[in-house]
């Protein structure tokens, strides 16, 4: 038996990607795709990379003001404070496995921190709880996959060089810190992106902070959104040296393979943070920067002369890859990385979210038979 | 010193809450708001609710069609097979506190789990493996929570009822079985809700199916979305017998209270799930349904009287709430039960999303400063 629902299908205008569809109003970052700009609360991420400190990037897109000395004094303070942790949280690091993924470890630790340390409403002091132990929990994983015991922060560290010290022990050199600061900086918020919209969706529906943290730790995984950085370096890697740059990369488009760091679905031009993380990148390594930039060079030619009219320019990718092994850090720590920088764009858009709040439900177009089925009691 | 941003705000359509923005074509449920239907692949949700089981809406979801004999048993055989507990698993269910939230030890639980359990790209296989084990997370950490240790899985008992075992010790009554089951049937998919929605934006970053789960587990905890159904049973506590519903309903609608159980963002009618929950909770617990009853009937007449026009009909909140205390739940296992039915609709739409993917990156309205500020170098 069959009937034909009552209610026919919508057919209203349909977007896979919700492209051009508008989910948010944000007062926190705009990001120009033809002009290749990006701003935070009314600063340029050029001048914010080159000028302040992450601390201040937190401040910035927390309260909507840069600190003054007293107010970045008194914030310090507080971030340093919430360098704890808890002996759960460090038990379940040490339950998992070295071979286990640092993305699912941090999703892991923080879905635990946040089911002991998080009550009530989303709120600017849980953001700042959160965000100080980021470094925390990877560190302490890293080192513990590597038999190593986690180490204490050290207090008169800044954020950037508290989690270069926890992951090596050592306090590292000024080109280092400048270079992860800056990184930090220029990863912190990039409009509705694909985590940041995650984290707001679940914010929505009134869960908690870390929910919806966890949440957006999950889609920065994927390598569509925050999860292929270390490609780059396996590339550069595979290149090797100078010299091998023209016939690899020859080969490898010959060969149909997307060479890793170009192009972006939102800027049509160079991604200004790249302009950024490549000065960052040849101060902290200046030898591996040769390669780095000869390659880029190289490719962005070949791209240009072989795909014509793609528009495709050095994303924030390339050079965050560069930057990130130039400063010490594997490359299974660069997606992980980018979540310690990108939670404050997370937490800050969250309590956006929940400042004006209405639970975001799209709805879907059915396509699935409508020759209603009837099941007769006896068949089954 | 300051300019203006060179590009101008976009200003297209807003809507906080992409009311009518399609995100997705599916094939696996439709809603009918208006006319208060909703189906699965062709088929209603009455004629499920009472002629299948929730293993065969496993695989009407996942498969696209309902098992014949042979395919159910080898389905069931499977599920079956995977009903087991990593140590790993278990270690971070013991490490949890008794007073963690039974929805953030399932999200904590789901994440370690997926950290050594889950390779490649998103499967049938993968969304079984997963949905099998929820109930030996949830009945595990509930049993841990409480002094007593897990049981093991017994392999003649369906999901429902292996459920119930698993939290009591005791293989429960048939009625208890079928009004689980029925629940499980029910609440298994709904077009694209908040939980779902979220699974579909972190899939379509192409991350791992765990990761899109628990972003749909911190979606589902909202008391917007899924996490509110212990408040109807506080209600009926609270009204404690027939006699006093009436003062207490008027008492609470005087004071602006919200009844809890009543109206619906897309039903503009009783929600047809309502109706099969109802059958349910009367035949597990004849006795408490009369109060149940009773305070819906006269909630209805009140609502209708005071707020004529808003058409607010009993919604799935109600009665999911009497029949899973009449089948021996306590309240705060009623949102990780339901996580435990929707993980086979989110797994279901994960597949259904990668298989046609398109990264869900929807856009801003930037409404911050477009004066550009700029920082001299000597200030900070």
């Amino acid at each position: 038996m069959s009937t034909t629902t009552s209610e026919t299908p919508s057919h209203k205008e349909s977007k896979g990607g919700l492209e051009g569809i508008v989910a948010a109003t944000t007062a926190l970052s705009k990001v120009e795709g033809t002009a290749g700009r990006l701003i935070y609360c009314g600063y340029t991420i050029h001048d914010l990379a080159r000028k302040t400190s992450f601390e201040e990037v937190m401040h910035l897109l927390w309260f909507g003001h840069l600190p003054n000395h007293k107010e970045l004094s008194d914030f310090k303070l507080a971030l340093v404070a919430e360098r704890t942790m808890p002996p759960m949280v460090m038990q379940v690091l040490r339950d998992l496995p070295a071979s286990t993924e640092p993305m699912d470890a941090l999703r892991t630790a923080v879905s635990a921190w946040g089911a002991i340390s998080i009550k009530g409403h989303p709120s600017i002091e849980q953001a700042l709880a959160v965000t100080a132990r980021f470094p925390l929990f990877l560190a302490a994983f890293h080192r513990l996959r590597r038999g190593q015991e986690p180490l204490e922060s050290r207090s008169e560290l800044d954020h950037a060089a508290n989690y270069l010290y926890l992951l090596t022990g050592q306090v590292p050199k000024d080109e280092y810190i400048k270079g992860l600061n800056a990184y930090l900086v220029l990863l912190a918020d990039h409009g509705m992106n694909a985590s940041t919209f995650t984290a707001r969706v679940v914010a929505s529906t009134e869960a908690d902070i870390v929910s919806a943290i966890v949440a957006a730790i999950g889609a920065l995984k994927g390598p569509l959104h925050g999860g292929a950085p270390s490609k780059v370096l396996d590339m550069l890697n595979a290149i090797g040296m100078v010299d091998n740059a023209d016939s690899w990369l020859h080969n490898a488009l010959a060969h149909g393979e997307r060479l890793m760091g170009f192009g972006h679905r939102v800027y049509k031009t160079e991604d200004p943070r790249a302009e950024e993380l490549r000065e960052m990148s040849r101060l902290a390594d200046p030898q591996g920067f040769v390669l780095a930039r000869h390659v880029e060079e190289l490719a962005l030619a070949l791209l240009e002369e072989q795909k014509p009219g793609r528009r495709l320019y050095t994303n924030v990718e390339f050079y965050s890859a560069v930057l990130l092994a130039a400063v010490g850090l594997i490359g299974d720590l660069f997606t992980p990385t980018f979540a310690m920088s990108r939670v404050v764009g997370w937490t800050a858009h969250i309590l956006e979210q929940v400042h004006h709040n209405r639970l975001i439900r799209p709805e879907a177009d059915y396509i699935g038979p409508t020759d209603l089925h009837f099941l007769p009691l006896s068949e089954r």
